[in-house]
């Protein structure tokens, strides 16, 4: 199952070549990944009160095409490998039917003493619910 | 006394206008005070090792002119305001001679349970150094 | 009239003291005053096309409580005065009841060689339609 | 042969984990490289005025330890392969000896209306400068 959500690109996120600056969509997987973790009913900020975290180990863009001032983005995101202890969200930003922005970021799960953990049963159910293959992300 | 310092404006600072996007000047700002302090031999970080925070309670920005990208700013920073409980921090954004943002910032300071205190000797030290008048910042 | 948006706090736009970046209040008042202009039928990358822009000339933010990661914030924004070439928007942040930053914008109007001009007759009218009283903002 | 730079981290780079939040490690592979070239005489503002832009097409960060505020950053960057039309960028994000962040950007070569050009002998002997073989980025 693929998880979606919608941006409007603000002039904050642009640069001087008119178009959104690169760094600006690992904010929006940032998004994409929060919103489906909602959505699924297990908020990002309830997993911190648990004490667990989910830090970045690793991040990776492939920019095909811009996004641009105002534009209504869509964020696509699914779990793209689910392992004990990281798991691999891709995500893709649209604009209507054309991919302009795909990627992933490898997550791991660290407990308050920022040691490594296994991921929770619940992190993981939720993970599998979004469990899919797509693009090249 | 002003205390001055340097910066190089990257494209992540930029908008599609070709100019630095203006909620970026309040970071500028943060540098400028940050390494005002940090050459007066307190680094903000060393303040927050004792449990002392300082929170900005009010700021504001008069945009005159524009910076672009590559241009190498300066930062003039100075105290326009010194109290017991609160401190009003001016920046002026220059580009060689010319000044292109002013502005001032208020600071309190909190201590790790976020109650409002005094300032430190110490601080207050640091502050004198760089009381000054200036602009209409 | 007020007009009023919703946004969710992203971990990007917090800080190490666990609250929102006092910077980043000025992308939330762009957002705040973008979505006042697209809601009553003149976008502003509408007027962009048109070749009039809308450059910030000052900007003020008082802060009086702190936004948290997650927080689903309200931003209410109104005209706060308007002039023939200069109109001051004012934004209040809000979570409920609440409300934690409250400021404004000063807008000029300039065209596409950058020369300062009046509103269009179509600004004038938008920004009738938000024309109220409010906080200290 | 590397090309280094320094940066201070401020507190708007920090999140509420307390460390720098990751999409701004690009912001960092950004400076790294237009540091690199202005050092070799070919400042990324000139290449502009001479119509020539070099977007980026992919991006990748390996996150293995985290940077802190106030941190005295060093950014390590090297030519990690050159073609005609795609030039691949490595940086490493260093805090004294560790190497916090690790990865890289390709970056394309388009002029003035946007099609994809070679790069100018201007650019090929800038980067040849640079090239170097270096961690798993």
């Amino acid at each position: 199952m693929y998880f979606e959500c919608q941006y409007r690109v603000p002039y904050a996120d642009t640069d001087q070549m008119g178009v959104v600056y690169y760094a600006n969509y690992l904010v929006y997987f940032e998004r994409g990944r929060t919103e489906m973790f909602r959505s699924a009913g297990l908020p990002y900020s309830e997993l911190e009160k648990q004490g667990l975290f989910l830090p970045v180990s690793e991040a990776y863009c492939k920019y095909q095409a811009s996004a641009h001032y105002d534009d209504l983005l869509t964020f696509r995101s699914w779990i793209a490998e689910l392992g004990r202890v990281r798991v691999r969200i891709a995500t893709e930003v649209r604009r209507a039917d054309e991919v302009l922005v795909s990627g992933h970021v490898v997550l791991g799960c660290v407990n308050s003493e920022r040691r490594i953990v296994r991921f929770s049963p619940e992190i993981i159910a939720v993970c599998r619910k979004f469990v899919a293959e797509g693009g090249e992300a």
